[in-house]
């Protein structure tokens, strides 16, 4: 076990089953030592969640937790994209979340840190990333918060 | 002519004469294997189509109609950035997809894959892609639907 | 001092102090000759500005002129990741600018040109770049705009 599985267990953390490709799209590709994550919207018991809008019903935290789980699972499909050993990914160069915002919500950088942290948490110097925060109109089923991410292959 | 326009002809489409740059962006740059394609809104007979929002008049057919037509404005350029020949296309990397989106508007992945399909239509195996969909507030023009793109050439 | 200062001076700009990173997230990030700036919302005396929406109380002048100092920003931030020396940026790949808009607005691409035309002011045939323009509901802090970027390193 890589010893960045074992900090997610440290964390209480366990990477999610990838969920299977549902279109025409794959949860990753690989060109040279990039590696390019979908967009992951955050999901609990197999279901959407947070739905909704920051600034409007959904709290900083749900929304931070939300951010959190899309990490997991940018997580669990680059350990399959590194052919199982996560200690292959060797950085996290730039996660773009966006945030289903109501209008005049302006603390997109504070949910989206959701993911940012864990990325550090588990990665640790190798996890600190670029990063774009914004806030969207409408993101699919409606979820919160949506992250994508460009990571390093060895 | 490559398979490629093979193809595009037998799905009874050919590619668009690439728009102009209309300001100090261009269509398209390369750097190593990665050519990162300019956001494309989706055009019928020169004019900006369709128009309007998901969720609040532009029909999802409408919608997938302009996403795949947005992919056929990725190919127009992609083609001049391979010097005319796509068998230099060697994979669609990564699909970006923002949707014009009415409040509650949840369907953006349903809307990209007019993109989607059309690159495995197109491309095969090479052509499935990570992606992401996100709904925005505003798009170019009032563009129902705007997609930028990153492919990988040999 | 290189030319690419140079000018910047003869367009009466100096580079800011680059901001500190606030969170585990950083300014950029680099992987072989791609360097990924993060998303930049634009300041005016050390306080974010313009705040608001294209659209609704914000010019397009003023939407221009935030564009343009969110490039200035990842110049600031560029010019670190290139060791002091801004001539080992040899391309501007692409510039992805958010603008905050209100419902309607349309012209996201003349204000990104803000950014776009500093960037050919600077470097002139290098820094024409793809570019994707976007009209988002919200942007950290309230911000008009946020631009984000991918350079190439010598």
């Amino acid at each position: 076990m890589s010893s960045i599985e074992e900090r997610l267990g440290a964390l209480g953390l366990t990477l999610p089953e990838p969920a299977s490709p549902v279109a025409n799209y794959i949860p990753f590709t690989v060109s040279g030592r990039m590696l390019l994550i979908s967009g992951q919207v955050p999901r609990r018991e197999g279901k959407i969640w947070p739905v909704g809008q920051l600034g409007a019903g959904v709290s900083l935290e749900d929304g931070q937790a939300g951010a959190a789980n899309c990490f997991l699972q940018i997580l669990a499909h680059a350990r399959n994209a590194a052919g199982g050993d996560l200690s292959r990914i060797t950085r996290v160069l730039r996660l773009t979340g966006y945030v289903n915002s109501a209008p005049g919500f302006g603390d997109q950088p504070a949910v989206i840190n959701g993911a940012s942290d864990l990325a550090v948490a588990v990665f640790g110097e190798a996890g600190r990333h670029a990063r774009s925060a914004v806030g969207v109109a409408a993101l699919p089923g409606g979820a919160a918060v949506e992250v994508e991410a460009i990571l390093e292959l060895a």
